[in-house]
């Protein structure tokens, strides 16, 4: 028996958006580790003995700490061989990925890395809105919005002054916070998308500008998991130009 | 006969990071353009009978003009039924992917998109850098090196002063430059990474500061197409000490 760590893409929601080496290395695994932000219907690539463990957070509570989720690895990597750590989107966007592969590594565990396609790219597309585009935006900056301590990140600050597409990734209880920061900053006109639950069934979004989403959010109840998508490019949205009529409308 | 445009992700090299969904496209087209960042396996997942049509550019030089490849689209999409377009990482990371999807769409084509593993995340995790890493960066900024006036994108002299992971594709022939702005930020310490043919066979990197990354480049030869990486996280690579330690010895 070989321990091994496989991390392993599963992206962002949408169940054929795994890609074929991610499945391989489900279908090598004698346990899995998943959270929820990966499609369960996923589980069904790796064989049925295989030891499967949900370690995500269900109602916000972690059922495991990240020490907890490291030892874990270890231990059936140990006593099972082939971990596969199945994470929602990308296993190194935000996650904590890294942490769990560099623990690894330092028991001797030898450790792989499967990406995935990330929300931060994908969520957007599925809104028919690119995170780039020719002439409109020449880069796209990916932003936390749960840091450490809990503060908006620093680099918010500089986010705002930008020309970039500025994706922000568990920041829904943040909104309102960013989007202040955007309108000080004399940039409350710019296009502005949440969306929840992106590339699944039950995806939806919210689309408007900077300075009224924050109603819309709170109107439309748009929970969690959501992506927040600021910038030129979701004036791309087919649908962009009627929805700011019709905030308007409402508004005035 | 229907008409339609699927734009598909091919992923960053590595012929078996497509996704699932992507695959599925293949299997149902009619038509297939793809272009140099496609693993030309893929091509294999696609009908035999399917007509293959390489779009790329061949020694810098453009086989198609964008506007060709538009209009080229809607004439196969209009005469052959199902066109697979296959692009390099994800369709939506530069490359024009939303034009063509755009002009399709005008002119009553059903138009999708599939999103890919794209190589502004990848490559880095190829190399074992993570894009972030909590404590280290939270939070990745992607740049085209090659804007439409042929200048340094301006979010580059904003991107200097952040925290960001700074990740940029088409750069390697800007890369004086862009380390210039660093060093006249004061932050030519800043780990960096360029990689050549990132998660294919024949993947190379150099290792090192901002400072040094010229010089090294030019001894060992790395070319397109190559993806640089500008902060910290590049410090987690495995062998990034060792690196600094080899070009000091080399320097003094």
């Amino acid at each position: 028996m070989q321990p091994k760590l496989t991390l392993v893409g599963a992206g962002p929601g949408d169940g054929e958006l795994i890609t074929l080496k991610g499945i391989r290395a489900l279908r090598q695994a004698d346990a899995v580790l998943y959270d929820d932000l990966a499609n369960d219907s996923l589980l069904d690539f790796a064989p049925k003995q295989a030891l499967k463990t949900y370690v995500g957070k269900r109602a916000g509570k972690a059922s495991f700490t990240q020490e907890e989720i490291n030892t874990l690895i270890v231990r059936l990597a140990q006593e099972h061989g082939h971990v596969v750590r199945l994470k929602g989107g990308d296993p190194y966007v935000f996650g904590r990925g890294f942490e769990e592969f560099d623990y690894a590594r330092q028991y001797g565990i030898p450790c792989d890395v499967v990406p995935g396609v990330s929300s931060s790219i994908a969520v957007a597309a599925s809104q028919g809105i690119p995170v780039t585009s020719r002439g409109v935006s020449e880069s796209f900056w990916v932003i936390t919005g749960t840091t450490r301590n809990g503060e908006l990140a620093d680099d918010l600050r500089l986010a705002v002054q930008s020309k970039a597409t500025v994706i922000v990734l568990m920041g829904l209880s943040k909104v309102n916070e960013i989007c202040a920061l955007y309108c000080q900053a004399g940039r409350g006109q710019l296009p502005m998308a949440v969306v929840q639950n992106g590339t699944r069934p039950d995806e939806q979004s919210v689309i408007g500008q900077v300075w009224n989403i924050p109603q819309l959010v709170a109107e439309q109840g748009v929970g969690a998991p959501a992506v927040l998508i600021i910038g030129e490019v979701v004036s791309l949205h087919p649908s962009y130009l009627a929805e700011c009529l019709r905030s308007a409308s409402m508004t005035y």
